[in-house]
């Protein structure tokens, strides 16, 4: 029974290890499966980034060309247009100005996501590739390595050398047992018999078997000590094999395969990043200097610089000349008689004058508000949607369009009334003051 | 030759004013040609900013639509795909989130400069139109007024007037000087021929001719000053129009054709200028979180994350057990025979150990120097074109291309090169440290 309780123990050990080199053996394949499926991710994500990038390209150089042809409509008209309203001109020409060289950026980063990074983006598939196709060798020559170590070639061996040795020592050991068993029966005998020379010499030959199955045991035994020593030292060494593929060699070996990956996008990414950047700067300097030449737009110099231009047409011409017969004075003259109808006229005009002037004080006021309120009117004539809110997102029911449009209707209908107005009472004021 | 000289002074002053008055209302009708040829700049101004605005609208909602597109096709893609490389696949999802928020921007753009600012500036447009012609009909009114005032019907009648009674006031004063002649002579004679009742008759018949001859010059002369008196105000009240029309009315004209103009104007730009700053405040968030994302690529936490998700296939599977038979222990032995073989061994791997340690940190220090090498290479293979300078802005000579692109080509030959040696040096450094 012990021998047959060696026997299941030796097959269970054997079993136990040949199951884990069969798990080991399947881990290892898993692994370059992984790896195989990995490159095949990183490639699709390569392709994909290079793929957006081209299109995102032809998308900013399609956008660019189509700015390029608006500034170039427009620069052509306005240059051949004759030159009125400095400041709105002035807004025309940053407009397009600022336009140009939007479109001048966009090219650019149409051209660098064209050709420069899916160029770069290319490489970096090539690179994948032969780095994973490297890396892969050296991973099956990391993985030879290992089964190397660990497989039957070695400790297996050991292993069994351990066994049989052990197994010898438990014989050589039965042997001796068997020996001492024999001479101590055959000393009880010599004792009952009595001493003779028979027994002196089977005696001294049993001594000399024991004596042999003695030494017999005892190589037997540092045989199995030197054996179960080896299987020891390569059981140890077998661990520390495995400790340093898993926790080191595994790694290092997905470096290798990602070896400059996440450089290339990071330098793709960065260099996309960089020239929309330039962009941005681009566009905000744009419309900071489009956002100040819209608050100078200046109704009063654009009209003061009209006139200036048509100087001939809106000067003053001459004033009208007294022509006095000789002799006659430039003065008003008042003699007595004509002195009271000078005065009484004076005074008529006077109080006329002071009557107009309260009348058109008050009319003043009145257009002052009238104005305020058509320009309020103009401005707010497209329902004013609030600048803070993209008219995309504010979503109206459908049967809900038709308030603001008749709101709209009425506003504008509003306005005209108030121009009407407004135009009534200026002129009055006109013909008012025109009077004397 | 007096008579002469006076009419040729009233003709000269006559013929100046009407020279002036021909002036005066070609000037005027001049100025009515200048405001309509203004309504017509700034119509054609607004039809420019109308036509601009919608194009431009429409280059950014089909930029917008392509955008959109180009973020549909890889978010499908990207949703399907095996999720490898978290922090590569996180600059993917900024990049797609960031293009879709740019792409409703822009549609957000595109939809205010086809619908709400073209709207505004067709009302701007009827508005101009409108208010030119109410302008201009109060201008005319304007300019009639002004001529009523300077025309003959009281400046020239006042003048004429004037000259009619200045001419009787002359020859009132001739036929006084006559009838005084008349009675010197008279009272001459009768002193000659002594006083008579026929002597005393004629005198007194003569003294009689010559108070009424004063009285119709007092009286003429008193015509002739209302005249000049009225003459002298109504060329006051003329200058007093014209420069009130000139100085003022023209301007307050202008005014009123420009009403709203400038407004409009600067409404719909800063609606533009509103649409524009909000995709720039949207884009520069979208950059800084690409950007974030960029530099956040980790290539030890994407392996790491790798290594934990095929966790079975990775991880260190089990140690090889020490199966001893009963009664054997764990540890070596090392009885005195053994002990000096060991000891032995124990030496011989000691002195090869330390020799693999020395051989190990001097491939160590090759391998990071080629890996930075690599890297560099890597990094520098497509000739690296400095991210400040737009690639479209760098024109090469024709003949100059073919210069970076044997340069290219030889640092594409040299990183493979590198690679081979990084990839020789790093499995001569697994298989020796392997070996035991």
């Amino acid at each position: 029974m012990t021998s047959h309780g060696k026997l299941r123990r030796e097959k269970g050990s054997l079993a136990e290890y040949e199951s884990q080199m069969k798990d080991l053996r399947a881990q290892l394949t898993d692994q370059i499966k992984i790896l195989d499926s990995q490159v095949e991710v990183k490639q699709q994500q390569l392709s994909d980034l290079s793929e957006f990038l081209r299109r995102r390209g032809d998308i900013e150089s399609e956008y660019a060309r189509a700015l390029d042809k608006l500034t170039e409509r427009f620069t052509h008209k306005t240059k051949k247009k004759e030159q009125w309203g400095q400041s709105v001109c002035q807004v025309w020409s940053v407009l397009l100005t600022q336009t140009r060289l939007e479109s001048r950026e966009h090219a650019a980063l149409g051209d660098t996501c064209c050709n420069a990074l899916t160029q770069r983006l290319t490489y970096s598939t090539e690179d994948t590739h032969r780095l994973h196709k490297r890396s892969k060798e050296v991973g099956i020559q990391m993985q030879d390595e290992l089964l190397k170590v660990t497989t039957e070639l070695q400790t297996v061996s050991a292993l069994k050398t351990y066994n049989q040795y052990h197994t010898d020592c438990l014989i050589a050991e039965g042997k001796l047992k068997e020996a001492e068993r024999l001479e101590e029966r055959h000393t009880g005998k010599s004792a009952e018999l009595g001493p003779g020379q028979l027994v002196g010499q089977r005696r001294s030959s049993v001594k000399k078997m024991e004596r042999l199955m003695e030494k017999v045991m005892q190589e037997t035994q540092l045989k199995c000590t030197k054996a179960r020593n080896d299987y020891l030292l390569n059981l140890a060494a077998s661990n520390a094999a495995m400790n340093k593929y898993y926790l080191q060699d595994v790694s290092t070996l997905i470096d290798c395969c990602d070896l400059g990956f996440h450089l290339s996008v990071e330098r793709v990414m960065k260099c996309y990043l960089a020239s929309r950047w330039r962009i941005q700067k681009t566009e905000e300097m744009g419309l900071k200097q489009l956002e100040s030449a819209v608050t100078s737009l200046d109704q009063s110099g654009d009209r003061d610089a009209l006139l200036q231009q048509h100087d001939a047409a809106f000067c003053l011409p001459f004033r009208f000349n007294y022509h006095p017969h000789e002799g006659d004075q430039v003065k008003l003259l008042a003699e007595s008689q004509v002195r009271y109808e000078l005065e009484t006229r004076f005074q008529q005009l006077q109080s006329r004058l002071a009557a107009v002037t309260l009348e058109t004080e008050e009319i003043s006021k009145t257009l002052k508000a009238t104005l305020a309120a058509l320009l309020d009117n103009m401005c707010d004539s497209d329902s004013n949607p609030s600048p803070d809110v993209p008219s995309s997102l504010s979503h109206e029911p459908p049967g809900g369009g038709t308030l603001p449009k008749l709101t709209l209707a009425k506003r504008r209908a509003n306005q005209q009334e108030t121009e009407t107005y407004y135009f009534t009472v200026n002129c009055t004021g006109f013909s008012l003051v025109g009077e004397n």
